[in-house]
């Protein structure tokens, strides 16, 4: 049926219930607050399972709480449609849930279409996209795509020490069914997600849909000034070791490296502790997390080597000691070029104002690529605003992000 | 018998003894722990009290549970020697345990020299020193001199929402005790202190004896920056209202500010809350806490004022909201000429090197000043360290303290 595509779209109304329906577990005032394999998000799960059978989909969990829905006409490699239903500690309504209810809804909208399929779809919620409880992210994903294993994941624990070995244990994914989640790629057709941007590009530029060419990977530093704590009223500001103005001069070259010194690359310090914290003690220890992205890997290199270089300079110049890591470096992800053009050919032929973009947070799109044609829309988030009880994406522009959706994979499934 | 003063000296391994029967409560490794009305705080009274009662002293506990053993001999106004034997968390052995140890010595060696004392000796030790707990400082010696009451103290609570009040009903305390804690200036002849320096400056010159003349006071300013939390990905370098490059410019101000552009003063931005904190995440919000002392009122203000307007300059530049405040503004207190020209007349009699000096850190002589002569000697902090358990002042630098203690104490008492 190439070519001869009937203009199907999505029910606007449809969505919005299935969208609901997820986003009021965990609700809290305007946001939604779902972590990862906490009993809210396994609530999520239970409803979304609920969803896909009542179309007609065909239910699988595997060994990490991934949660599959796949339909049971077509044959051979599946059309993957995913995202996420776990969220951050207050958490927005919007991020990872719009991609899993489009998915939802546009597998609906395709059986009601009657329309035949030669390749299975499958909707798809993957564990723990985000990194809040276990201090990685996309890890559903990333099992899936064999990045890693039950080895890898078991030990992990939460701040509590909760293991996450024991949770999945409990869940019924014990060692060998976490490895065995482990998708083999030439089960696979290509893999497709809608997310919102969490960032203020599309706002900004007017465009309803955002076409993802490349996906920016992060350094992540970790660098901490050993000064001396001394007696606020007693020291005098020539005989000071105070670690918090030399992390304020890096906090300082952080901004003035990834805003002038190096293109193409963001940088920010999020994260900051400071001991002993009292208004009457001079900050003897001061450490800060620093974040630096890009979709280029030497860039981002060559930005994290001038941070680490200008903490020894600060540190000696001021006589304090240092110690700085480089605790994390992934790797930027291109997206498949043919799922690109498809995207962009959807847009076009709709109508649909788009904008070919990178993305600066990761998605399980990054992990699913390892092991097929992968690609990713944005829809706009009001003033970017993300991982916020705020966010917010107009029903409008989610419909519009869904039938892109719909589209892509119908030309892929049919 | 003025003028003839025999020379008496205080007994080094008794002092010792003293000292170590206090520091040993509540002990921590090497520092000390016994925070304001704490069991251990309470113990160690109880501990003190025996002590005072052993060498013939009547021993009185006010309304806020300062401690006062009077000698029997001697009429009218006392001779007051004080200080306090409460921690902050995580403190050391010295900080206030020196001077009331000290004038246990001092008295057991007059005692025992059978001089006659034409005033009472009182040794003192007032609760509450630390603000650690209530956030309020030398809380008992202002209770004594009349600055606070029992409406002031009562509503004061802990970080667990006990009230103070509470405490020190259950002590006996009530609200009338409290108030005639307050000492009448006529019943006091005058009131000596001996303290470790809890700075560097006594090391650095080669000084036994600082010779305080007058004690700085804080102004503390609270100021918060309100930026944007947006992800730290998806936000372009130039989209971003970064709180904490805002605040980190204004650390940086308060280091310039009263390293050179004001002299006689200190500043240190000493408490920093980042919110929300996390790694992948821009600060929102930062709120810093400013202390900033003089000897001077005058350039303590014009300090502040040149923070604050910096602060008002930075939230504009940046484009981002600011809410500052002076949240607490003490006096500088001068200490009595006469008391100050004693102490240096000891030294110097005694040939014991001392140096004229202010002190940076509040003490309970500040609040002794407004109702009788106050004066206040320092001995050597090793590295200026306090308010740490490494905190240490060498033996034979608190026996020459005390015994300049004791020269003092015989000149104004007999």
């Amino acid at each position: 049926m190439v070519g001869t595509v009937p203009r199907l779209t999505v029910d606007r109304k449809r969505l919005e219930e299935t969208i609901n329906s997820l986003a009021r577990i965990g609700m809290t005032g305007n946001g939604s607050e779902r972590t990862a394999y906490s009993i809210k998000e396994m609530r999520a799960k239970d409803v979304l399972t609920h969803l896909m059978r009542r179309i007609g989909l065909a239910v699988k969990i595997d060994g990490v709480g991934n949660v599959f829905g796949r339909t049971k006409q077509g044959r051979g490699p599946v059309v993957m449609i995913g995202s996420h239903i776990d969220t951050v500690p207050g958490g927005g309504r919007f991020d990872g849930v719009v991609g899993v209810a489009s998915g939802i809804e546009v597998v609906k909208t395709i059986i009601e279409g009657n329309i035949e399929l030669r390749h299975p779809i499958e909707v798809c919620a993957f564990s723990a996209e985000e990194s809040s409880r276990f201090g990685v992210s996309t890890l559903g994903s990333a099992v899936v795509a064999g990045e890693l294993d039950a080895k890898d994941i078991e030990p992990l624990r939460d701040r509590r020490g909760t293991r996450l070995g024991e949770i999945l244990a409990r869940l019924g994914g014990a060692h060998d069914a976490i490895n065995r989640s482990k998708r083999d790629p030439s089960d696979l057709h290509a893999y497709l997600e809608l997310h919102v941007e969490q960032g203020p590009i599309l706002e900004a530029e007017g465009k309803k849909i955002g076409v993802v060419s490349a996906i920016s990977a992060s350094s992540r530093l970790r660098v901490r000034f050993l000064g001396r704590a001394d007696h606020s009223g007693t020291t005098p500001m020539n005989l000071r070791k105070d670690a918090l103005i030399a992390a304020s001069e890096l906090i300082l070259a952080v901004e003035r490296i990834c805003k002038s010194e190096v293109s193409k690359v963001v940088g920010t310090v999020g994260a900051v502790n400071v001991i002993p914290n009292a208004m009457n003690v001079i900050p003897g220890t001061v450490e800060l997390g620093i974040d630096i992205r890009s979709v280029v890997s030497e860039l981002k290199k060559k930005a994290a080597d001038l941070v680490l270089d200008e903490a020894r300079r600060i540190a000696e110049r001021r006589h304090i000691g240092l110690e700085a890591s480089i605790i994390k470096e992934d790797q930027p992800v291109t997206l498949n070029k043919e799922i690109v053009a498809l995207f962009e050919d959807v847009c076009r032929s709709s109508g649909i104002p788009y904008v070919d973009m990178i993305s600066g947070a990761g998605h399980d799109a990054m992990k699913m690529a390892r092991i097929t044609r992968s690609g990713l829309v944005f829809v706009p988030s009001r003033r970017g605003l993300s991982h916020n009880p705020d966010e917010w994406t107009d029903l409008g522009d989610i419909e519009v992000g869904a039938n892109c959706l719909l589209q892509a994979a119908l030309r892929l499934a049919t």
